[in-house]
């Protein structure tokens, strides 16, 4: 089970496959990568290096640089890793067969997980002839090493064991893990996610707000609950919490949010040409002027220091 | 202009109209206040000094009550406000009557706003015979004393002083008002929850993920993320940031986004009554013994710090 994973294969070494590698180095664990790209060794090894001494925490370095290996070819490092994280490019063939190759040089029972947010991984274990049903979608969300979220998303064939296993292991790293119960496209996030921004592109378009009130209204309003707990539970404590908040706060708020959806399907964004101005002319607006590289560092300082409340609030997730 | 209010009428002093109260009072402005509900001024009392008295600020509360005054008809303190913030029932009949009052017995440069959050302004100025111009929504998220969004929505006929007033008295407060420039179903922040609930609803009730990590995708994933900026910058950001960042975002991912899309709308949860039972009884399943006062103490404290920790990055709204 989880607690015996002791050394992980990352293949793929891109901005994802790092900050797994990353994770990983920070909770103990072997790490064997390798990336065909030039010189993604040393971009890596300079990512990892940066990252530990921006975080004050340079003499971790040499603990991780003992545990962590750079190969040309995974293959032959394979037989000896406990779990896969693959993180190559999403184009279908190719990950068809880097799956493949990787099914056919680990151990039978180790739970090999895709990082893909588009595949869905019935589409790349087709060419798999040991054992697809440890195959599966492990999809972070962006910086894996950062925010706890992972999508656990099974085939129809996979094993119930390697979905436990994988459930498991993100959660000994203190990721938070969710199941997915069938194949979606854009799993869920990433479906929450197009569903908001299409009707906050169709608002800005249509003209009732600027950009930076649309991102207001989220990051001043809603947002900062969306942060602490999620749509269920805000509906929940909205309809006075308790076993019977959610369907109070459906009955009386219903009628309201049929109408509002009515008239969101009405105006949806359809991407076409002249919207897509619009809307890249309305945001060129509003943050044609932004310095981003402030906004990340003050982003980056204020998640973190939610993240360590978060964690010390253990009823919410 | 804005500074130069000093007192308001608060009307109504439901859940909304206390809380915009106690931050009027916060903020050292003076306060009238009506309600028609038996017990009303004790029950505001009690509230406050119960809010102040756990934040240890106690002594505070005699400043408070020597600004504070809590009339029978507020029509007779009406002529003395510089503001009113309103915060009737949401039936129309009832707020037409309201609002036509206060424009009756206000100095006719006095901006009156409305805490509608269904309402659109235009439709309970009809009966305003002084100045309906000055009259808008200023729709607050609740609690109004701690989450900073303020929606301002004008009506048609709004004064273009009256949204200047408004937006310029709620940024006194440390408000974060947005301005609405048409009047739309729902307003903005109620229309950007309807989306992705809905989203929500049907992932539940189609069984692709429990409850509870519905809402672990959310508060563990993006949530994090839109509690410190909005949905535009974060698709620049994801873009690279910079002025191009957005647009690349879109052109990147555009295909992908607008098949998440379609599968969406083809699985849109109807309110159907075999879905809304699925979807109650989901919700019961991951949720049915939670210990919701733990939940909202927490998540109280978090966003406490979390909105210290915004307040002094200036980057971020």
């Amino acid at each position: 089970m989880a607690s015996t994973i002791r050394s992980v294969a990352v293949v793929g070494s891109g901005v994802i496959g790092a900050s797994w590698a990353l994770l990983f180095l920070n909770k103990g664990l072997r790490v064997v990568m390798s990336d065909p790209a030039q010189n993604a060794e040393e971009v890596f090894r300079k990512y990892i290096t940066d990252a530990k001494t921006k975080e004050g925490r340079a003499s971790e370095l040499q603990s991780f640089w003992e545990r962590f290996e750079f190969v040309d070819d995974i293959t032959t490092k394979l037989p000896e890793v406990d779990f896969v994280q693959e993180n190559g490019p999403e184009r279908l063939e190719l990950k068809e067969r880097i799956i493949a190759s990787i099914d056919e040089h680990t151990r039978p029972d180790v739970v090999i997980a895709s990082s893909s947010s588009g595949l869905p991984p019935s589409a790349f274990i087709t060419k798999c002839e040991r054992n697809p049903g440890r195959v599966l979608v492990g999809h972070p969300f962006n910086p894996p090493h950062l925010i706890p979220l992972v999508e656990v998303v099974p085939h129809p064939g996979s094993s119930e064991d390697s979905v436990t296993i994988a459930l498991e292991f993100y959660r000994s790293l203190g990721k938070r893990p969710i199941r997915l119960h069938k194949e979606v496209p854009g799993f869920v996030a990433n479906r929450l996610q197009a569903a908001i921004n299409n009707e906050a592109y169709s608002l800005i378009t249509r003209g009732v707000v600027s950009a930076s009130d649309l991102d207001a209204a989220v990051s001043s309003g809603p947002g900062l609950r969306w942060a602490l707990t999620g749509p269920i539970a805000i509906n929940t404590l909205g309809g006075g919490g308790g076993a019977s908040g959610f369907g109070q706060r459906l009955e009386r708020l219903g009628p309201s949010i049929r109408g509002w959806e009515q008239d969101i399907l009405r105006n949806r964004f359809t991407w076409g040409e002249t919207e897509l101005a619009k809307l890249r002319d309305e945001v060129n607006k509003s943050f044609g002027e932004t310095d981003w590289s402030e906004i990340i560092r003050e982003r980056d300082a204020v998640l973190m220091s939610l993240l360590e409340d978060k964690q010390k609030a253990s009823s919410l997730v």
